[in-house]
Parts: C-alpha cells; structure tokens; sequence
C-alpha cells in the first residue's frame, strides 16, 4: 500500500491537544509515514510549559508531504511573520494532497496565503482574525474547501481527522481508527462552544483571552 | 489558590492520546502544578514511533500527587511487573486525593492492587482483563468509584478529566474548560464503541489486537 506522507508542524508554545488529537488519528492510515517537523529539530513545549513535544525532523527535509497539518496555539503569533516557516506552508501546499489546520493554526495558513477566497475555520474566540487573510470566518467545527480543511478549536482536529481520514483511505477505514481510538465523546457538560456554555462563561474566557493577549502586547 | 499537584505517568510505548488528552483538560485547574513523571526523566517514544513525550521529572521527586494519572498504551505490558512504577502507583495511591487511568492505564491500577473490589473500566477489547485484578469490568466510559476513576479507551481521557475537573473545581470551571478547548465533539461517524461500530470493523480490529498480541508474545 502507499505511504501518506504526514507533516504536523509543531514550534514552541503550541497547543498539544491540537496536534496529537489528529496525530493519533493519522498515524493509524494505513501506510502513514507522520512526522513531527519544526524549524529546528528537538524539543518544543508546549503553552504551559509541562509538557516538551520532540520534532525529529526539520521543514527542510520534508518539502512534500501529502498532508500537512498546522496546529494551533500562542505560539502561532511569532509564526505570522516568520518567512521560513510561511514558505515551507506555502510551497508544502503547492503540492500537498490536503493542507489542514487545527485551532489558530489556520492563521498560519491565511498568513502564508492559502485561505484567501475561501471559507474557513478557527478557535472560536478569533474567528474574525480570519478576515486579515482574505478568507470568510465560519463557525462550523470542519471547514473543508477543495484540498483545504480547517478545524475549529483544539479538541476539533480529532474530528477533522477522521474526516480527512475518511477522504484518504474511506469511510471504513475512518470507522476503524475511530473504533481504535474509542472515540465515542460523551463530555458530562454542553459546554463545548460559544453557543452552548452559560453566557458567564463565555465571558470569562473571552476576558482571560484579552488578559493574555493585553500581557504578548505589553511583553 | 492552592495548588492542585497532577502527576501523569508517562513510559516507552504509550499512546498519546491517553495522556495528552487528559492533560490538556487539567493543565488548565486553577493552580494546576502537572507534571510528566516516568521512572527515569527524559524521552519517552510513543507506541507509533513518531512522537516522543518529554518526562521532565522522576516519580521518585513527586511521590504525592493530589492527582495520579495513568494513561495506557502498548507499554503497559511492561509496566504490570515494574515493582518500582507499581510501587509508586500504589505509595501514591494512599494520600492521593483521585487515582485515575486511560484506556490499559487501568491495568497498572489493577496490577497495583488497587481496583480490587471495584468497577472498573478500560480499553474496549480487553475489558475481561480487569477481572484479573479482582475488579468487576464495566462497560462504561467513565466509571467513577470514590476516589478512583478510570477511563475507557484512548479519546475517553477528555470526558474523564472533564469529570474530575468538576469534581476538583466545580462545574463552572469545567465547562470553562470545555469552552476553552472547544470540546463540542462532532465525530463524522458514529463507530467509536463496540456497540455502535459496524460489526466488520469490530471484527477488524479484534484481529489486528490478536495479531499484536501473538507477535509481543513471539517478540
């Protein structure tokens, strides 16, 4: 069977959620060929300091893959202007089968030009950022447009996942990994987005989100 | 506020998702103190071979967790005759205020000597083993016994640690959380459990497990 070529980006300060959510679903395709891949090899930690992510491959040396897969996080921000990492989406996505993001990650993409025209996806709380690259913020949790799919927050690219493992591999398949993840969610509250949590709540993340925010300006 | 010290343990051939999915959820407890913790620091390689976990501290530096969490994975073999992690487990165990696991994480609770006499669940397809141990396998996703909570397999870790984050903050945080990794889980399937999975693809991975099994015992 052919190898799928996988590429999850990670750098410092992501979010670990965003990328190991969809790794565990991807690395289970059949011939998956994943690798972590930064712009320097060797460790990334992540936003809370933690937990260390180890990337055992530099961009350079995976310039097509058939997926790539940019997940979110602070550390997104110093990604935004950061040429080489851009360039590597952006060539990487010339000749990808699937270009995907998870959470923030998706302003990776607007930023290295690939959402421009089209509808996409982002954590919730910054879907509107959308509208600096060119693309349509909409707040569904999987967004795909053609050969680009863009996720929703964090937990949502496992979701995307097996979406994209579906269109990889068919839906059996897709059911497979599911089962072998046993991925049946059953969350004990409804609080999983803006229109579901208690209004205080929203509110409260939406405060620590500027906090944190008003702290990158100031720092 | 006080701080809530988490101790994950992480270990050569676990499976990400157990214990990436559970610390994205608790890392976010107000005065969260987590900490990835093996019997020796240092890297730990996931059962797939393309991620490594960074343990940064020894289970002999955090022998009182207010939380122990043990997440599964190819690896736990190992572990159920590792009289040093079960040691730990279990010393940690005595003045933990919640002992917890994912997925065959709860093998090395059972292995420990602590599901004795209780429900108890994990992985799917070797749910029987708990039997093993003396505990009553039960076919829920998260089976909550005083201060022991084990989890069904790989994804469950979320919806489990949701529910301790209730326990241990309250409800309003947890659903903070909740919105905070925007788990509002939409699966483009409904084949994560054995029941609701197409019989084919149970069947399907019955025999991969089957396979695993007969080359770790030639191995």
């Amino acid at each position: 069977m052919p190898a799928v070529q996988i590429a999850i980006l990670i750098f410092e300060n992501l979010t670990a959620l965003d990328a190991v959510g969809p790794y565990e679903v991807l690395s289970r395709l059949p011939g998956a060929d994943l690798r972590f891949v930064a712009s320097e090899t060797g460790p990334k930690t992540t936003e809370t300091r933690a937990l260390t992510l180890v990337a055992d491959h530099s961009i350079d040396d995976v310039p097509k893959p058939d997926i790539v897969l940019v997940p979110g996080g602070l550390g997104t921000r110093e990604l935004l202007d950061d040429e080489r990492v851009l360039d590597w989406v952006r060539t990487a996505h010339e000749s990808s089968q699937w270009t995907t993001s998870v959470c923030t990650g998706s302003l990776v993409l607007g930023a290295a030009g690939i959402l421009d025209g089209l509808k996409a996806t982002t954590y919730w709380a910054v879907l509107d950022r959308l509208r600096e690259f060119g693309a349509e913020p909409t707040a569904e949790r999987v967004v795909e447009q053609g050969k680009v799919i863009t996720a929703a927050g964090v937990s949502s690219g496992i979701d995307m996942a097996l979406q994209l493992a579906a269109r990889v591999a068919g839906e059996d398949v897709a059911k497979a990994i599911q089962l072998g993840i046993e991925y049946d969610p059953q969350p004990p509250f409804d609080a999983g987005s803006p229109e579901k949590a208690p209004e205080h709540i929203v509110a409260l993340i939406r405060g620590l989100l500027e906090q944190e925010e008003a702290q990158a300006r100031a720092g």
